[in-house]
């Protein structure tokens, strides 16, 4: 498979409805496209992601952080079992062609980073924003919403 | 998915023709069980391994230990990239039910070290032999054949 | 020894002279008050902070991305080599009572995000920013200077 | 510092009595010589090399595989908290110049097998013994004694 097709999902493992709802239907869109689901496997935006993505069709892989499969969420189709707690997250944005951020915990940000650290695009939804000595950073792209954000996730390139 | 479907195969990344003629019908049997295979991704044990699960339509997934998925094995369909290096190696039977090991690397030496380690059940074809103070420990369960590995993987309960 | 006495310096491994200047007297200023300095164990804002800490006769501790130690700056005592690439950033900010960020690299960024999600207090000199939602996030503790990041690093419950 | 000075003890959080007196004289023994001392952090082995080690005056190192520094024993003078649970085991290897193994948990061979992967010495004292297709594998260096084990860990060229 090329890695192009292979898109991270990352988000808090819990989260606001709203985030949920933009999760379950960037999973949807991505599975509609054919693209695989890679996250971290956890609740909140990973399980509404892999939620759309399974009722769509689409294959999830879940990349856990604890010693076993059982914290998956229940639409994790291939939970890949780490035991390396955080450290899994820059795994899980490794794997990917690009990586969609929505909502903004701490962990999300950690893996914005090593995305941006390894050249991955990040595609954000309401998400964290960075500057730096009062100068705005512009590495994330900013999605209007679900579908363009999976667009823009496909075909990082097309982005201007 | 229940991770007792999910089985490792762990061997060199280069390897003798028989090792390679056992791994790839490793992986054919894996394939026609329903089984999905994960290995380290790389050449020998792991590509044979997935040449064969690939030929009988299973789905075979990478743990790759480099930063990029240019590394795997033709036949890896779900690269993941870990960018660990041999760390990966624990990831490798961690996501498992169990490991086939097949031959004999230092790397499937550790492989062998953090499954039994982690409670997950090995099967040897061909591979290392452990003793400590004169006495030999039988944690590793003996396979006659690919098949019989493939039997003891998929129920290791009933390997008495 | 308690890890409160263990601070981390992170930044990145390339930097401006001002950026040097401030890892220096960071560096400097955590020596002369007994703590242990920790980072990332190559150049940049890394090498300048071990160097100040050096010169003032401290010990510090470099854990290593790649697979020797030979990567590690001249300044580093004690090279622990991780071979586990950016993954390694965890390793840095875990091991630490609080973590001084100096500059804005994305790797920082990632260490930022994983101290945070760890409860590790993050102290700032010319770092990133952080908002969400149009809302500055104010969890990175902003320091004056070096001597003013030691202090809310070494008492992180005192910084209002 | 020159990591050939930094030497790994490798061996079970629980271990015999007779395993802690080989352990806590290695210790003794390496700091006698002015090696630094890296381990896993925990006890059994861990603990015994610490206690000897600092009891002569050495300098003691654990990367630990949990959360934070409270699992050390308190021998440990300077914890390295990864929060990778038993990934961390190839960190302990990697660091260091040689390996000395006691006793035999399936840690311990996972430790083996990372260091002779990295092509780093193994130096065993009541350790694993390995075998492949009824031929015995001999890289794993026997030690007489814990003074001989320092010997060879210290200059692994002279072994013959």
């Amino acid at each position: 498979m090329n890695n192009k097709r292979l898109i991270a999902v990352i988000g808090g493992g819990q989260c606001s409805e709203e985030e949920a709802r933009l999760a379950e239907e960037v999973g949807r869109e991505l599975a509609r496209r054919g693209a695989v689901l890679v996250c971290g496997g956890l609740g909140g935006v990973m399980e509404a992601a892999c939620r759309g993505a399974s009722a769509a069709g689409g294959l999830t892989i879940g990349i856990l952080p604890g010693d076993g499969p059982k914290d998956a969420n229940p639409y994790v189709q291939i939970p890949i079992v780490t035991g390396m707690g955080y450290a899994r997250n820059v795994v899980v944005v490794k794997s990917a062609g690009a990586a969609i951020a929505i909502g903004g915990s701490y962990g999300t940000l950690s893996e914005i980073g090593h995305a941006l650290q390894n050249g991955i695009p990040v595609i954000g939804l309401n998400t964290w924003a960075l500057s730096k000595n009062g100068k705005q950073d512009s590495s994330i792209i900013l999605a209007q919403d679900p579908v363009d954000a999976v667009n823009k996730a496909l075909s990082p390139g097309d982005t201007g």
